[in-house]
């Protein structure tokens, strides 16, 4: 065993934090007995080089695969660097527990290249980590935002429109259907803002901007609960904590994008 | 039977072309009796509604992967359209002929949802399609662009870096953590140019342009055989096909950024 190495400590796929409030670390001797370890990286912090891991979670232990609301809250106090490290570590741990069989021929797979890798021993498959491509959108009609409101989210949270980038489609033919699907509204000239990785479970977010052909709704009701025209000043507001609606949290993307929308 | 359905002719997952150049269809009655079907819209062209299925291919029949120079060659001298549809049904009917077992459980799974869902009836898992985001990037210095040779590449064909984001990664992470590990450049200001889905297998291609910082190459030999600095002259004669290198085919997003490039 590494002495050197450090292990992320995580309750299922939950992180855990110290009294400072930072990522709890323990040594490979706190995995369990026959976890498979994901590499994570070196940690060159204090000079030297300790190679970071992580372990999968036993099976059965692995929920919650979304977010909820326990670690939303524990997101806001994370710092930045602490929530990518999370975040990557969560998406990939995530990963390997949904996927200890082989989709091509069912058998059972194996950890493999540090853990960037699962491979079949009876079929030859090899396996690579998933990331789903998800584009997240600000549509824009005469100076107001379109934002809307999931089916089951809470009263008064709204956000951008989002969906997965489908097989055979481009970002920008991915965010014009999204749209139309979930509101009726066509839009044009589909510029790329800024991506995110979001791992719930592990996505890509890609933040783009559009404009609206129309402000005519047709709500899909089995996705959106409510879908608005926002002004400027109302975002504005929402964004400070004191408007017509709860904004997403800083440190998710759809927050970033809607400063940007602000801020231009 | 639906006698207006329409049915995708596949030679495992190769196109077939009628004499006409265009891709051939049949009726649900080509299709192997126990084939899965996957809906791929309805065909408006007539005035009518005719939904189009594409047939997912027999275990053992789903080679080749991987582009060939077959498929080249047949793909350059498809129309638009005739490629984009090619491109999504040979997307998503190889993803369900590699998809037939359950990932978490290893039982068999079934189609579900027209095409765009398998479902293990063992655990109740649903499994979705697969999009793998890639970056794929220009680095300018000076003027100059620097292009690859992927090993195992004809001799003397060049195209721009290209790597799949990994977990945790934005977009532009990506980008400067790839061209790093292949050549050693370090790259700064990295933009989004545009975005293509390339079925070999299913990626979301995400054309991107970065300024690099060095120019001294460190090539990583296990992916590349050879990158060069090449000139705009040099890159504008090889589009012409007439260059100091054999350039991507124009129906390859590679071609139409470095086209973006000459034409600023
Ligand atoms: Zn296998
Ligand atoms: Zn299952």
């Amino acid at each position: 065993m590494n002495w050197k190495a450090r292990l992320l400590l995580l309750d299922g796929l939950m992180p855990s934090l110290g009294d400072d409030g930072r990522l709890a670390w323990g040594t490979l001797a706190d995995a369990a007995e026959d976890a498979e370890l994901v590499f994570l990286g070196l940690d060159r912090s204090d000079g030297g080089e300790k190679p970071c891991f992580a372990a999968v979670p036993g099976e059965g232990d692995a929920s919650p695969r979304m977010a909820n609301p326990q670690l939303w809250s524990l997101m806001a106090t994370m710092e930045p660097g602490d929530l990518a490290l999370y975040g990557g570590a969560r998406s990939i741990t995530d990963w390997h527990a949904r996927h200890r069989f082989c989709a091509q021929c069912g058998a059972p797979t194996s950890i493999a290249k540090g853990g960037w890798q699962r491979g079949c021993e009876s079929c030859g498959a090899q396996h690579f980590p998933r990331t789903d491509p998800v584009t997240i959108m600000l549509v824009e009609h005469d100076g107001k935002l379109m934002l809307g409101r999931g089916k089951g989210w809470p009263e008064g949270r709204f956000s951008a429109l989002a969906g997965f980038v489908e097989p055979g489609e481009t970002i920008e033919e991915a965010v014009a259907r999204e749209v139309f699907e979930e509101s009726g509204i066509r839009v044009h000239d589909v510029s790329y803002i800024s991506s995110q990785p979001w791992p719930f479970p592990s996505q890509l977010m890609i933040g783009c901007h559009s404009h609206a052909l129309n402000t005519d709704l047709t709500i899909d009701e089995t996705e959106m609960a409510e879908i608005i025209w926002y002004s400027r000043e109302e975002v504005t507001a929402a964004l400070d904590g004191d408007g017509p609606f709860v904004a997403p949290p800083p440190h998710a993307i759809a927050h970033q994008l809607m400063h940007w929308w602000i801020s231009r």
